[in-house]
């Protein structure tokens, strides 16, 4: 597995990307995506950075508890295919956040995601969020996902 | 506590609401909210219904699973104020979800908040997730939030 | 299902039951069981008593946080078979407990286990816990189990 | 901080250490503690180890899930006073584990504790279980506690 699919997952949220153009309306994962640069791909490791953007933004003006969830799932779903080679991550099982410290607008923050196990059935990666500048983890959780997408859970 | 505040802050996403105006930029929470509609309101316990939108599905045509975690951020801390009538339902803490079905475009989802614990310094939601048709339960989260924002965590 | 297989597996706890002789070293399950009184066997739902004893409290008196966890698997488990009749729970994949409050020694408490879903592969449980004398919910949790042991996960 | 609270809290379980003695009979954390050896402490990190004993196997003969939660609680909180040497590491708030694969009785396995955040008010760990023969990880785990013990929460 190089960079090419993780890339091509998290980086490409464009209109022309497949994915919006097979759901046109879906507005919710590239704009979760959208700013997120991949910088390490490795066997069962994906490591992202973005500034945090004014979008995901909550009333407080930090960066929104909803939107750190949501980009749980997204790494830590793209995280997987660096072990078993599908073409699919599966649907999510189980997400949990705790939050440790706030992201403010303009912060560079790395988003590192390692799987726990993949499995044929199941499998669970850990995310884990922290400033750039300053080392410090802001955010962690785990992500639990069900593989075998064609039969029922 | 009536149903105005909370109304007004699940139902009131336009730019010409108080939260936008602040923070102008932020796109992430209207996102979330537009189209929630609240049903009930009473001491600990907020019901809101939705139709599941095209903005906020995956790649599957489903709710987007980031998308469920972040209404559990939004409505687990609004159920907070029906007990300690706080202005704010101060910060997430962490956040926990389980998908136990899906979820599709158009069907009409019931979402039930609960307070589980107001203390002074820490609230505990649990969010229930059904269809309105079939009565099942597509997902079950929890929200812990930490209620003194003024001092350090 | 009537109750005779969950009283089976909760109430029988003794070196005479079948559990302990297949493992006879085996004590930590009977530690936790002991004095569980199983008050309604439903589907879908099972509700069981216990009087706090002190071999569960903490070195500060209370219900040991680690004991409160383990009930959640052994609860949330054993009220899964009510629902696919089969005569395993299967093995745990995620437990989570938020902790609302202390329950101290000699209180009557009541435990709640609720299925939120059982398919063919994996079940998710709530677990419930209050103080019997005054309603209060003083944790829960939820249980994730993989039912198909024979395979790999 | 050096082994020696550490090691106090972690190895001493028989029944002259202070703790027993103040709660003559809680037998739930020295089961569970019992042959748990310190072999690093340092600020924020704590490395465990332990043989998995017969008595905390389940009825299938592998490490009970309730008992791999309760050493979640018990090493997660001692990882607590490296950083802001307390002398208790508070109540628990939020106990999760996702289990990854089975422990077998007599495998030595390995439980290392790092702090994500310790606050005034709140402190998470997460905890990892992995067998050192295989490196395997086979569980992992988060723990927030409550600091401040003496106010309401």
């Amino acid at each position: 597995m190089d960079f090419k699919w993780v890339k091509n997952h998290l980086e490409k949220t464009s209109a022309s990307s497949n994915d919006t153009d097979s759901t046109p309306l879906a507005t919710f994962e590239p704009l979760i995506k959208s700013g997120l640069k991949v910088d390490l791909v490795e066997r069962g490791r994906v490591i992202c950075s973005m500034k945090v953007p004014p979008r995901l933004l909550n009333a407080d003006g930090l960066l929104h508890g909803g939107a750190t969830a949501a980009l749980v799932d997204v790494v830590g779903g793209v995280v997987i295919p660096t072990i078993n080679n599908a073409t699919s991550s599966g649907v999510s099982m189980e997400i949990n956040v705790s939050y440790l410290d706030s992201a403010y607008v303009g912060d560079e923050i790395e988003i590192e995601a390692k799987t726990l196990r993949v499995g044929k059935v199941v499998a669970v990666s850990t995310v884990e969020f922290r400033n750039r500048k300053t080392g410090n983890i802001f955010a962690q959780g785990r992500h639990t996902k069900y593989l075998v997408v064609s039969s029922k859970l």
